[in-house]
Order: structure tokens, then sequence, then C-alpha cells
């Protein structure tokens, strides 16, 4: 189609937009929100303080982080002895890489979104 | 991060994944679900019919064909006089030519994903 959509469509602010997600083994595990959920633990050394910040039951939470733990070769949330408020959690290493992998990732994506945005506008 | 994400994942396939739409001022309007109820109804020339095949209420797939016909200078499905059920339903050629552009897009889409999960998995 050599037109662009713009033709068709009546003004209006239009925007490719999108998510995006791994699967490991046919199953989704890592994507914006498990993202967001170990920034909160990251920032507040809780899963339950994390889980409440996200408006998540705790058990939600714990699903997501062993989930998270039981594909990474090293955890990627380590919870100190002390028992389960008691000690405290915390991201492991691999977790930082795999963030700043995750990063890149959207960026990417983004740059992809903005280029799909400006084909379909004819901007 | 020069190193693979593999090297911190345990074995397994891993793909990376993901859904794209397009919002007008904001609004969803434009997405896979469209398209596919869409395609029914190009199938059947029914609205009806392509709801039943959807697993859609009558209601919610007339509320999804009013949102394109409202946001497309020209309808995208054009409903014969003759009632809800007796005229038939059939695609403008503009609802063609945007399923076209949307085809075109979900292939560039498919090669970022591939392209990530090479990325993703090193190789």
């Amino acid at each position: 189609m050599k037109q662009s959509i713009s033709d068709f469509l009546k003004e209006g602010n239009y925007r490719v937009r999108g998510s995006l997600w791994i699967e490991g083994d046919g199953t989704r595990f890592w994507g914006p929100g498990p993202v967001e959920l170990l920034g909160h633990i990251d920032a507040t050394g809780s899963i339950n303080q994390a889980a409440k910040a996200m408006g998540m039951s705790y058990k939600k939470a714990w699903e997501i982080v062993n989930r998270l733990n039981a594909m990474s070769k090293e955890p990627l949330v380590v919870t100190a002895t002390g028992g389960e408020k008691g000690g405290g959690s915390a991201l492991s290493e691999t977790a930082r890489a795999m963030i700043a992998y995750h990063h890149g990732m959207r960026e990417r994506f983004q740059q992809f979104l903005e280029a799909e945005t400006k084909r379909l506008t004819g901007n």
C-alpha cells in the first residue's frame, strides 16, 4: 500500500503501542509487571511492602518471585533468614543484570514503536 | 551487559513475545482482535456469525465495528439495508487496505521479536 493509513482515518492523534514479555518453555515469566515488582523489592527490602505498593496480594508476589527464581541459575530475590517479614529481601546481581537487559530491550522496542507510528501517520 | 542473558537462566526454550495495537486519541481501536473480527465478517457476511465464531456477544461485536467505523473516513463494515440480520455485512475497500497494512506491520514486528529472541538467547 503506497498510501499512508492516515488517508483512511479521521483527524486524530494516532500511535502504535505494544507490550513485550519473555516466555520460558511457553510460560510468560518476565515482563513489565515482574520488573516493577523487583524495583519495589529493591526500594523497600520487603516482598510484602512491594506487593502492597503494586496493589497485589502477598501470595501473588511470592508466586512471581518463586517463578523468577526457578528460571534463573542464581536466585533473583534473596530473602535473609529470620522469617517472611523478619529477614528482609534483596535483589541479586543477576536480577540487576536482567533488569538492565530489560531496559535495553524496552529502549529498542520504543524505537520500533516510534518508527511504526511515523510510518502509520506518514510524518 | 556483554554476557548473554542465557548465562543467567536455566536451560530452556526462551522467546521474546509481544502484542501490538493502534490507539487513536488515547483509545485502543485496532489490533489483532478487531482484525480477526473483520476477517470473520468477510468470511460469513454477518456480524452475528462473526461474533459467534469468536465467542463474543453480538453487542460487543457491534461496539467494535462502530468504533472502527467512527475512526475511519469511510465505514470499514458496510451493512446492507434489510435489518440487522437481514441485509448482511461486508468489508469496504478501506477495511481491506487497513488489514493489508496491519499484516505488513505484524511482519515487521515478528522480525523485531525474532531479532530480540536471538539477542536474548545468544544464538
